[in-house]
């Protein structure tokens, strides 16, 4: 039997979480998780609750306008209703480096990360022998300066043909547009080899070098139109010492890559990041 | 103005959680903090709520009254009330090492954590200098194998004179007695030099270096009778090469020790730890 | 061009470092890296050299004589000398779990770790498809407790006619004969799911779980008569909570395990571990 | 006995490490540890060469000049050469927070860190307490705007009486001028609390805060002229969550900077840090 998750976010005011259990409660449902968060600051109230459908009394596509009509009029609050037997529909797009795309097929293959992937797309050829191994389709979109705005509006056509819910840039090595984020906005999920905000940008792992730093690290974000500036969702570090060459730091970066990026993607599926302004929440 | 911690345990069912939101909520209390966690293998429900006792309108010495009336008898749930404007009062066991000494006593100085600390007991004199530097009693109580169980008497008695709320053995290389550990169930929280249950016992750096491990570690624990067996509350670990003697597993082990301690302790002292059996529930 | 590798072990004593790299120099090779160790407990010196034999003098195939007749001899030393470009040739033992097979095939596809796979040999069916669709042979060789003693023998046969150097245990969920050890000694790496000493032996999380431990790890060692207490080569860990239920550890722990694996076979195929007893000297 | 380190530095070439061991072996010194490293992009070599005076037949000091006579032309290299049984002369500066001051102090108290203490200057008076506990002198220079140019002349001369050998900034809230970085070049520790070069100048856990990161760090570095942009000693890592406040921030920053702040003490202590250009080489 399914389970119901709802994300919540409001004014602070007294009364929400007994207002919003009540609602579960009384209906018959049993809370399986419940966090909540009051940022004091701007006193905004955020909410996660998961609970059972199995004795839940409200029919599961009448939850949502029951809810509006209950709680979110009441408390001007908005919510995101999910339900967890629908698996959402991941796009993968690669360039070259096949770490996070092995990582991340080999996952949902033993059945850990509970996505459908109806496609992955790339900008160059290379990594077509992988992707059909695990069986499925590749499509490759070839991206010259020229083209790139007809290429992303294809690119934006075959997403939503497929129905897909969001896009992970396994190690993509372009920069989308604006036009593109605007149709998968808080829905694009981006791997930065470097721990932001340090080494924004091309070639971190070089600009590490240069530094000396002592630390790498990996940040998973969602895109936003400024460039490795959107909300961080989860990030990162290894220790690096001066015998460390850029080329030792980038295999060093790819283990840090490739589990940054999966944690991201799991806590997106189940419903657990919320973004607020230029931050995440990541409920437990 | 106070806040008030309550601490709730009991077998899971439905609506516990909005019936004490609403008991809150109904009284114009404003909820801080709120984590729950429901233990499903054995069907048992955990809680902590923080709320604002600033216009709560039952008085504060008749919450628990009010709260055992109204919600513990109808959900047979036990409950542990603290407001945060009482200081818990710790006493320190030392020997002869300092490293977690200073370290606590330079977070009570610094107002980081918000303890009355009325002594420090210690089997040796060694420690008296730093401790009377602080401005704090020493007791020195030394402890042979004849003494051991008069001395651990007036331990007792001089801990219930102080109103001592908790013990904290800051690297005390005593064993303590069941007799003891009765007076202060889940009150007396140790500092172990591994990362239990590796190398419970002592000389734990001499059995990690035997070992050949890569990885040594430390763990924060309640004190049961089963030596270095009891609930543990935090744990962490620092990287060991082949080159580290014994002698540098014991410098950088330190480091570790004051760190996880000072974590056990602060989680204590902010009633974030509930023990449930042999383990803890650490609310965020 | 090659560069020759050197591992040396021998008696602590006055000159071998000196007369060691004077053996190099005069010959025109040029010191890529060198690190070298003394134990002084025990009055023993480990070292490694790795040098460019692009102007050495010596000839490749008698470099193992010469430095026989002029350094082993004169400091009693023994030695293992290797060349970069040879590359290992790599056995994988598998069961059912796919994460750590996967992680290490993507490094070899991609040419981060620089061996051979002749084969994969496994007890069960279930990861043919996997293996095959790396393009390497799959054998499948049953295990019961009677026919052990002649399947263990079947699986040396094939690993000596594929000139197998070294074999990898990626949670192969059988335990190796000393017969097999015997043939393949600090040869074996298995990955351990949990952080040794602690939790040896079967259902490791299952056992972390009881025991309530804030930090899971995992464990790469040299297989040995002992069960799980072999020499250890490489360790690290995860935080867990409360929240944590077995099936969560499972998770989390692969993640671990799958790097630890990768980066003990990197160090053994690099001729970076010597084996010192019952404990590893890890080179930089 | 005392050991001598020699730290060398020089364009690599054949038969540096072979020519340095063989006057150190054929002058009866014992090496009690070698660490070379070879920058190849640069075509650079260092070395750190600690060994036994004990039996060694060059006088102590004269050794420096045998060095230089023998080896320093020979190979243009440079070098510094120090003796285990002088212990280093270390300022500290502070200003308000104490827990970089009660950490370092500690563990120079327990004999933990190998140093003599002349003086600890100020400021603020805040911490004079704290310091005269530890029988220290306390140093009070209060700093404006328009006194800041003498009063850090009349702290070189403070430090110049006192035959500083290096200066501790332990959270010492002003930047130091040109003219006191030239006296003590590549002598001058700072702790900054950031995982540069993320968030470098004022305030970086506000800095942090905003930016949502789910890491926060410190980094101990030599001051430059250019602010936290000096050599990196060492850097060490947090997690955050969106719960944490920059207060949250602040304390749990703390606990990593006296970490890295004494960590990187130490291995300048030990003799074990080198600079190169604006990095830094940290020998084992």
């Amino acid at each position: 039997m399914a389970n119901a998750i709802i994300q919540i976010e409001c004014k602070d005011q007294q009364g929400i979480v007994s207002s919003v259990t009540e609602f579960i409660y009384s209906n018959k449902g049993n809370i399986i998780d419940l966090d909540q968060y009051t940022d004091h600051d701007n006193n905004h109230f955020f909410m996660r609750v998961e609970w059972s459908l199995e004795n839940f009394t409200i029919q599961k596509d009448k939850i949502a306008e029951y809810f509006e009509t209950l709680l979110g009029k009441r408390f001007s609050l908005r919510f995101n209703l999910y339900f967890s037997d629908h698996k959402p529909r991941m796009a993968l797009f690669v360039t070259k480096l096949s770490h996070c795309l092995y990582d991340l097929l080999g996952r949902w293959q033993s059945g850990e990360l509970e996505v459908e992937i109806p496609l992955v797309i790339s900008n160059h050829p290379y990594l077509k022998d992988v992707v059909e191994r695990f069986g499925l389709p590749f499509v490759h979109l070839p991206i010259t300066p020229e083209n790139k705005k007809d290429q992303e509006k294809k690119q934006i056509k075959i997403l939503k043909e497929h129905d897909v819910d969001f896009v992970v840039l396994a190690r993509y090595m372009q920069i989308v547009s604006p036009l593109f984020i605007q149709h998968f906005e808080h829905k694009i999920i981006n791997i930065h080899h470097s721990s932001l905000p340090a080494f924004a940008g091309a070639k971190p792992y070089h600009a590490a070098f240069e530094r000396g730093v002592k630390i790498i690290g990996a940040t998973a974000h969602y895109v936003t139109e400024e460039l490795d500036a959107g909300p961080i969702i989860e990030q990162d570090v290894v220790r690096a010492t001066h015998r460390h060459y850029v080329s030792d730091l980038l295999k060093m970066g790819q283990d840090v890559e490739k589990l940054v990026l999966a944690k991201a993607v799991k806590l997106h599926v189940q419903r657990k990041v919320m973004v607020v302004g230029n931050k995440t929440i990541v409920f437990h």
